[in-house]
């Protein structure tokens, strides 16, 4: 059984290890792997993207834990969901909501209520450690998800911003910047003739080695969205893209 | 059996795959969990904070390898210790000492010396993988400390800065920032009224999102020591603060 | 079985974890280890130096996946190759050169063709995910390389720069940073009675903390060549020490 967790912890200071400790605590034959803990601090909608974008290529029966949870300790609810073969836990703020629509089928959700399956003692600044490890290492045991605590329907909380459609012309926006500064749109990949960044018409390549040198391309990149790219360089910072400018693209 | 690794060694350079790569060839059925490799370069402390603060989330039989280690080569001696369940490897240099201190039990310490239980050849710039790797991955397959080498009386080399206390007043100091940004004090958590930091009364709060947006808070952190934070934001960089500082506590 | 991840892909995006949750898709038993996901974007050189330096600390059988892979989608051929008991999966670009190098005997390589062992759909962004990965796991679960498609002649594309030789003098380049900012050189460790550095002397010490504080020392680092460091500190920030700047050794 496989752990994946999604976090904006980051790296330096051992929470994520601590997290590991708890889960393998509770049973020690689980593979934990990291989707990430670079989600920027607070970002819940770059969290969901990050699992939209990946979860697919685990194996069914992968418990994700998403912790990007500013409300942590507050009234909002610990959350475990089983949807699609998949289970996600988390904090009910949404971060689950992108792959949950991708994945289509009803999810099952149910609040984290029963202490038999949490740390002994609960802090109110680390559930991540406290609540969803120990919750994710016995739902890889085989607790059910409706053994955790009582059900509630699920709600949806966020959406990436919509794309405008005109005929074939089809606008969006920049909603992520990846490690090599390419910039990731909310336009899904499709057939598209070209593009337009900053009212300059910008080429669609079918691989990143094909894009024109020293400018601005458009391709479909490994989120399932149109990205923006500079070949060997980064889009971001040659060309200081920001979050949320607009991109054109025209269907073929 | 579970081997968690601390060092400041980073990321990139790939020393820390080399580590695990050596634990794996003596060991191939551990897990390997990362506390945490950003320790800052040459931090003792750091490292022995982050240590003390996640150990006991670990399932008991643990070998902890905390190479944070400026004297690699030198005559610091290499060490094994035993205490409470646990087991530490690394560096004579104080690294162990506030998780042991913590633990309580007397530690039962061993110079590590017998090359059976190390690489053949042994660098003098890198003993995370030539001399601590492979000892832990023999702790894990049942060698007895004893055996690694020869037993000592372990003695503290370090300690946090301590907290003057007059009265209801406890008087404390910034120790680390975590990746939020929040400031780690050396106060333990306790029944606080409020504090004050640089001379301004701030509030203590049960949860983060309790506090004053664009202000300075306190909370019982994740570390077990009182945080300075703000919402949704940075302390450290909205507000400059800086390790040292001091913060007051008030006894409620 | 393990296997070993080396790319340029950082941790912020998700990408490595997507490849993980492929690889236990397909062998849920392996153990995956992180070489380094921090290589310098498109610096297939700096992939292939970390390769080399740490691949013979893994045990025989393990996998490589290097995806340093700026050619993606494009016609470059994916390999997988079989060498003095190791397996090296990845772009035809010279990503395990120094390693192969280093190892001595004849690789045995296939270009990947074989559909049955990639993923079902093949992306143009994401060998590492789609190609790489799958094939990987498939290695560790005992599929031969022969099956993996079509043998082909292995020819070595890159290697380091090389050292030149005047009697007892060795002039050399440094050719990597590492975390603590110590200039790896690409003059192997040898027996050197001295060095020089901008034309200043500089004297060669067995471990870290033999080195003169605030000077420039070199010593026989962990990547297997000689480094310029300075104790306690980053001679590259402190001494603003350059990619590709000269380094003299004398021999003893």
């Amino acid at each position: 059984m496989v752990v994946a967790l999604l976090t904006d912890f980051g790296t330096k200071d051992g929470f994520v290890g601590a997290m590991k400790g708890v889960i393998l605590s509770i049973n020690p034959n689980v593979q934990i792997v990291d989707v990430s803990h670079e989600v920027e601090p607070f970002n819940i909608l770059e969290g969901a993207l990050l699992l939209k974008a990946h979860y697919r290529f685990f194996p069914k029966g992968t418990v994700f834990v998403c912790v990007v949870d500013p409300g942590v300790g507050s009234e909002r609810r610990p959350l475990a969901v089983s949807c699609g073969g998949y289970f996600f836990v988390g904090p009910d703020n949404g971060i689950f909501d992108l792959a949950l629509e991708d994945l289509g089928s009803e999810p099952k959700a149910v609040v984290i209520e029963n202490r038999k399956f949490t740390l002994p003692e609960i802090s109110r600044t680390f559930h991540g450690r406290d609540v969803f490890a120990p919750v994710a290492a016995h739902i890889t045991r085989g607790v059910p998800v409706e053994e955790l605590g009582r059900r509630v329907k699920y709600e949806q909380k966020l959406s990436l911003p919509e794309t405008v459609r005109e005929g074939k012309v089809v606008r969006g926006r920049i909603i992520h910047f990846d490690r090599f500064g390419n910039a990731i749109t909310n336009v899904p990949c499709g057939n598209y003739s070209h593009g337009k960044v900053r009212g300059e018409e910008v080429k669609v390549v079918p691989f990143f080695q094909a894009g024109e040198k020293g400018k601005l391309n458009l391709i479909c990149g490994s989120f399932g969205f149109m990205e923006i790219f500079t070949p060997m360089g980064s889009a971001k910072d040659t060309f200081g893209l920001k979050l949320g400018e607009e991109v054109v693209l025209l269907e073929a």
